[in-house]
């Protein structure tokens, strides 16, 4: 059967803005083929992929994603690598072509899952969902009290697992970073499972980011997120050398699988972050996942929007019980919320799985997100390339 | 002084055609500041440049390009890492990002040096502009025959050193490739620099790409450019310690330091190709250069548009005399050829070298490319946030 359509949504909050909240927008995808259809997320920026899907040509290896697509024969999981390859190939120079291709890919394996009536993770080849520890992810609060008080209500909430990051780490001094650290652990309690995101913030600077290591190393750390840019390969794998019991985790900036794997193999990072969203999809998240566990490294999903994405996000690794770690979003602005009519809920131990049901097991609730959609026109020469579609089922 | 205004232009010649001639379309970039202008080209998909550039905020590690560079002072070369880096940091998760800074970056070095009235090499720091040896790139010819015909045509117009690629390369057999690279050098002479370009046909299949070599060291050829996907690094690093002589070239896909500065390091690759349109700009690709003159690498412009382009591309290794190739557009459309009001010709010994005038010494031909112009709109929930502006000097 072919793709008969693929339709982008952008939607977005009614104000948006300048914080580190990536849930106050979303670019949606729906895939249409013989009747049957699928949806997906795209984590970026929505009207720079929109232009991505509709530009005009530039030349053979610049092409509009849509080229590559909509027509497609999508009949088995074969076909999916097939036409994210194409788009790779046909859309080589065009950069945002990853971040718009995630979106799509994730739509065609909840088509397929949907039509065949099967969860995605088993057309991946996985024969259970394994539950995840969910880790509830906060920014660090503006001094250490508020950090412990911040650690303390993630432990009420009944979250084993936190991580905090960003906010006044890593811009001051080595001991005011400790104090953090160390008021996130007491707030947190010993049991509980402590992760640190740098977001960034030391470059290329591994000097800098070692001085911090001894408190991470005392308060139990498991991993310290994004001390360095994230292509930064000689940086991560000399600070992985110099630490003892903190692993680096890094990774969701990967726009395909190679980079990825470049973390693993050069960075020597311990964790690998992958958000199908952004990597190429669920395609590129599997293989990304299978690199990890050859090279005992634990594969982790990087999720802050919607359930449907963490859903598509949860797939890749949802068979592989020792990478037990889950991102899990819970301060989502409304929209990514009621995105979906059901989401993917703690059971009773506290852990998330990706579901049962076909596809992703998610719905899209249309008359939910329909307020938040976005009216886009994109005219080249006259010629309207692009007006949002009507939000359809 | 502040940067007041940054426009994009999106120029096309009237038919686009789906083959692999990057020069059929192009994405000027004019910078004014305090009543100086400089120009620069991303050699990028225009509409999705434009859509970067003007995009809606979606979070704080995901802003238009426009916010970080309209207003900033632009004072003295510093300033221009410090607008870079800023749009890197508050366009993180904006992928296309870095192709529109690239052309945004190139425009700033101009407008310094034109205000300065020094050529950009010079604010680079280099003593003078050392002459290259151009290469002409042509694709192979249909059957080895077509190829000879080609390579004697190069070597009639005068080129010493030639570049064939693409076509049937890599997708025949092992022996229909060597008939190919034979007829190249029987062609050009056994004087003539001779380079082949696999185009990335490879995927990430040492074992193909190996099968290949034997012949290219038969036919002394200096490179092998792209045998696989840019970021395949195992692949490249297999490959390189399998040749004895032919060494292997990549980069062109960069679209940052560290990705080129990655070939070098761990892909194993013996020419680094940087092109400043879309590595991020001269800054970065000076960066590349340094790392590579410290590895013994040689770097090598990647340029198939206009002479603008080129003069960009030629920039950050003008100073290095042992860096003596140079990619030169031979084939380019009627857009790229009249882009500027003069061009950089070959001198009486046939090589050609980055301009003394200032800036980045050539004169955007408003009246000429004014026909090419594409009118763009974009506009979202009712705002138009793009209309092409006028052509101005």
């Amino acid at each position: 059967m072919r793709i008969d359509s693929v339709d982008l949504y952008y939607l977005r909050m009614p104000e948006v803005l300048d914080i580190g909240d990536g849930s106050q927008d979303m670019l949606l995808v729906r895939v249409e083929s013989d009747g049957h259809v699928g949806w997906g997320e795209c984590e970026a920026s929505p009207l720079t992929s929109i232009a991505s899907f509709v530009t005009p040509l530039s030349h053979s290896a610049c092409h509009p994603v849509v080229d590559s697509v909509v027509g497609q024969r999508l009949d088995e999981v074969g076909d999916i690598a097939r036409i994210a390859a194409e788009v790779r190939a046909r859309s080589l120079d065009l950069l945002q072509a990853e971040h718009t291709l995630s979106g799509i890919e994730i739509a065609m394996w909840d088509l397929l899952g949907r039509r065949q009536e099967r969860p995605v993770w088993q057309l991946l080849g996985y024969e259970q969902s394994c539950p995840k520890t969910p880790y509830a992810s906060s920014l660090f609060g503006d001094d250490p009290q508020q950090t412990l008080e911040k650690a303390v209500n993630v432990r009420r909430l009944g979250y084993r697992a936190a991580k905090f990051g960003w906010g006044p780490y890593g811009t001051g001094s080595v001991g005011a970073d400790a104090d953090h650290v160390h008021a996130a652990r007491e707030g947190l309690g010993t049991e509980g499972i402590l992760l640190v995101d740098a977001g960034t913030v030391f470059g290329e600077d591994v000097e800098a980011a070692a001085l911090r290591i001894p408190a991470l190393e005392d308060a139990d750390v498991t991993w310290l997120e994004e001390p360095f840019t994230s292509g930064a390969l000689g940086s991560y794998r000399s600070l992985a050398s110099r630490s003892q019991r903190v692993r680096l985790a890094g990774g969701e900036g990967a726009h395909n699988p190679l980079m990825a794997e470049h973390l693993i193999d050069y960075g020597g990072v311990g964790f690998v972050q992958i958000d199908t969203g952004r990597v190429g999809g669920i395609g590129d998240a599997l293989r990304v996942a299978r690199h990890a566990r050859a090279a005992g490294v634990t594969f982790v999903n990087h999720t802050f929007t919607s359930h449907l994405a963490l859903s598509a996000s949860l797939q890749p690794f949802a068979g592989v019980a020792a990478d037990r770690l889950c991102e899990y979003p819970v301060e989502a602005k409304t929209l990514a919320r009621v995105a979906t009519a059901t989401s993917l809920s703690l059971d009773d131990n506290g852990l998330v799985a990706a579901p049962a049901a076909p596809g992703l097991g998610l719905d899209v609730d249309l008359d939910a997100i329909r307020p938040y959609l976005v009216d886009v026109e994109i005219s080249v020469n006259g010629t309207t390339l692009y007006t949002t579609p009507d939000l359809r089922s």
